[in-house]
C-alpha cells in the first residue's frame, strides 16, 4: 500500500504523519500522479503551524504543492496530458484537498506542466514555486535590462536564489542580503556580484557605490517591517520595491517622503497573480521551459530527504539554514 | 514702475509684500512675461511658511509657478516663442529666480505653454498646476477605461476638481472624498457620482456597493496617514493607490497584509516627474491641450483677487474653504 503525509492537528514538525493510503480515482479534470520528488516550501511550514494566511477546515489534511512524477490516472475531460507522461505540479490549486506530499496526489491537470528532460526528477520539484514567484515581479511587471541594478532580499532562500538566476539571466547586477555571514560565498557562488549580510554591512551604501548614487531600478523583499526604510533609500527614482511576503513579524511604517520625492512603487505581491491567472501562468510556464532547456536557470539544491524523513525535512526548513531548495525523494 | 511680490522671511500670509521693480532682462533661453493672471497653490504657502521640503536660500525672493500672460521680450537662443504670443507657465523652474507672483516674470522658455483662446486668462493661469499633476497618474501611469471606478481623496482642492474631469473624461466612476459636507454639492455638480464625507460615510463600504465589491482601480490621495488603511480595503485586487502628498502630518503605517493579498501598488507621486522629462511633458502638454480645445476639461475657478489683495489669497487658500481654483489678476 502506498503512503501519503497527513497530519491531525497543527503544531510543530512531529504532527506530520506517513501513513498508508489506497490511491484516489482522479475525479474530472483531475490527474493522478506516481510522486517522485517533493519541493518543501516554508508557507507549507506555517500552514503545518496554523499560522499561513489560509487555514486548515478539516482533519486529518495533506499538505504540500510541488512535485514531479509520472501520470497515473486521468479523470474525464482531461486533455494535453496522458499516461507515463513525466510533469511537475504547479503551485495553483488547494493544498487541503491535493497535497503532494506521498507517494501518490490528485491534483487539477491544468496544475501540471513540463520541464526540460535534462532536469533531474529532483530538479524538477524545484522549478515552479522558485521561478514562477521570480517571473513576475522581474518578467512579467518590470522591463529590466541589462545593466539595472536590483537589491533581492533574504537570498539564501529558493526564491532568492531563483531570482539571483533570473536577474543575471537578465544582464543585471545584483545585490543580494543575507542576515548569516556563512551564506555570502554561496550567494557569491549563486551568481550575486555582491553580497551585504545584514547588521555588518550597509545596504544602501553598497548600492549607491555599486551605481553612482542612481540606487536600484527593482528590488524583491519577502521582509517588510522596519528594513523597509533602508530598501527605498536604496531605490532609484522610479524603482519598484516588491513586497511578497511578511518574514520581519513586525509593522512596516511607509516611507512617504521618501517614496514622494523618488516616485517610488511598493507593490504588495504574491505567485497567486501569476498561477491563478491563465493566460499569465502560460507565458511563464513557457518562458520557465525556455530558460531551463536554455542552461539560463538550473534550481539549487540544499539538502535531499528521503519520504520517511519528511519530519527532518521540516525541521530543516524551519531551521533557515538552508541556502536553496529541500526536497524529499518519494522512490 | 511694475510691482512684484516678494518676502523677506519667512511666516503668515502678512510676510508677502507687493513693492516697484523694475523689469529685469530675460538671459539666454529665458523669456520675460507682462503677467495678466496668476494661479495661487498651496505648495507656495507651505513654502512661504518655510515648511515645504525646498526651503529658500536666500531674501528677498519671489514666489509662484502659474501664471498666463504675453511675452514682453526673448532671451537669446530662445525659438518657438515670439514678443506677443499669449502663453501659460508650466510648473517646472525654480520658485526662488523665476517667480510669477507680480506684473512681471523672467522664466525659462521651455517653461511656457499655449491654451485654447476660448479659455480667459484667469482660466488659463489655472490649467498646468492641476492637470499636469492629474496627467501623470490617470493618462501617462495607468490605461484606466470606461466603467472603471476610481476614488479622489480630498477632491475640492483645484488638482481634486480637476481628476474628477479627467476620470469622467475617461469614462470612469468618480467618488470623492471631502471633510466638509458643505463641500458635496459642489464635488457632485463637478462630476463626481459619489461623495463621501470623511468621519460620516464609509468609503469602503460605498465602493463596494458601488463596484459590487471589485473595488476601485485606481486611488488618489495627497492626505496618506492612518487613513491609507481605508483606502487600500476599498481598492481592486490589482490596484494603484498614488500618494501625491502629505497632508494628515501623520505616519503612514503601510498595510502590508491588504497589499499582499490584492497585489496593491503603492506609488509616490509628484508633477515633477512629468516636468522635468521633456518627453513626458510634451505628452502631457498635447493632451491638455486637446481636451481643452475639445471642452472636455475647463478649471474650476473658486474665488478671484486682484493682485493688491494677494496676503488676502493667501489666508484664504490656507482656510481651506476652496472648493476650486484660487486665482489672483495682475492686470
Amino acid at each position: 500500500m502506498p503512503r501519503i503525509v497527513r497530519f491531525y492537528k497543527t503544531g510543530g514538525p512531529e504532527v506530520l504523519c506517513l501513513e498508508e493510503a489506497a490511491p484516489e480515482t482522479p475525479a474530472a479534470g483531475e490527474v493522478r500522479l506516481k510522486i517522485e520528488a517533493i519541493g518543501i516550501n516554508n508557507s507549507e511550514a506555517q500552514y503545518r503551524r496554523g499560522v499561513y494566511p489560509m487555514k486548515t477546515t478539516s482533519f486529518p489534511t495533506r499538505l504540500g504543492r510541488e512535485a514531479s512524477g509520472v501520470v497515473e490516472a486521468v479523470g474525464a475531460g482531461v486533455t494535453g496530458v496522458m499516461v507515463g507522461d513525466k510533469v511537475s505540479t504547479i503551485p495553483a490549486f488547494d493544498i487541503e484537498r491535493h497535497g503532494v506530499y506521498g507517494e501518490w496526489a490528485v491534483v487539477p491537470a491544468i496544475a501540471l506542466a513540463k520541464v526540460p528532460n535534462k532536469l533531474s526528477r529532483v530538479e524538477a520539484a524545484a522549478v515552479f514555486q522558485q521561478y514562477l514567484t521570480v517571473y513576475g515581479p522581474f518578467v512579467e511587471y518590470t522591463d529590466l535590462t541589462a545593466g539595472d541594478t536590483v537589491v533581492i532580499v533574504a537570498a539564501a532562500s529558493s526564491v532568492g536564489r531563483g531570482a539571483i538566476q533570473v536577474a543575471r539571466m537578465l544582464g543585471c547586477t545584483v545585490v543580494a542580503t543575507t542576515r548569516s555571514p556563512s551564506k555570502r560565498d554561496i550567494l557569491l557562488e549563486g551568481g550575486a556580484q555582491h553580497v551585504v549580510v545584514s547588521g555588518t554591512d550597509d545596504v544602501v551604501a553598497t548600492v549607491n557605490k555599486i551605481t553612482d548614487g542612481r540606487g536600484a531600478r527593482l528590488i524583491f523583499d519577502p521582509v517588510a517591517g522596519p528594513g523597509l526604510a533602508d530598501l527605498v533609500e536604496a531605490a532609484a527614482p522610479g524603482g519598484i520595491i516588491f513586497e511578497y511576503g511578511q518574514l520581519s513579524g513586525e509593522p512596516t511604517p511607509y516611507p512617504l517622503v521618501t517614496c514622494l520625492r523618488k516616485g517610488l512603487s511598493i507593490r504588495g505581491y504574491t505567485l497567486w497573480e501569476i498561477t491563478l491567472n491563465p493566460d499569465r501562468c502560460a507565458r511563464a510556464k513557457a518562458w520557465i521551459y525556455a530558460a531551463l532547456e536554455a542552461g539560463s536557470l538550473r534550481p539549487a539544491i540544499d539538502r535531499i530527504f528521503p519520504l520517511d524523513r519528511i519530519v527532518d525535512a521540516h525541521r530543516y526548513i524551519e531551521s533557515g539554514k538552508q541556502t536553496g531548495k529541500i526536497v524529499v525523494t518519494a522512490t
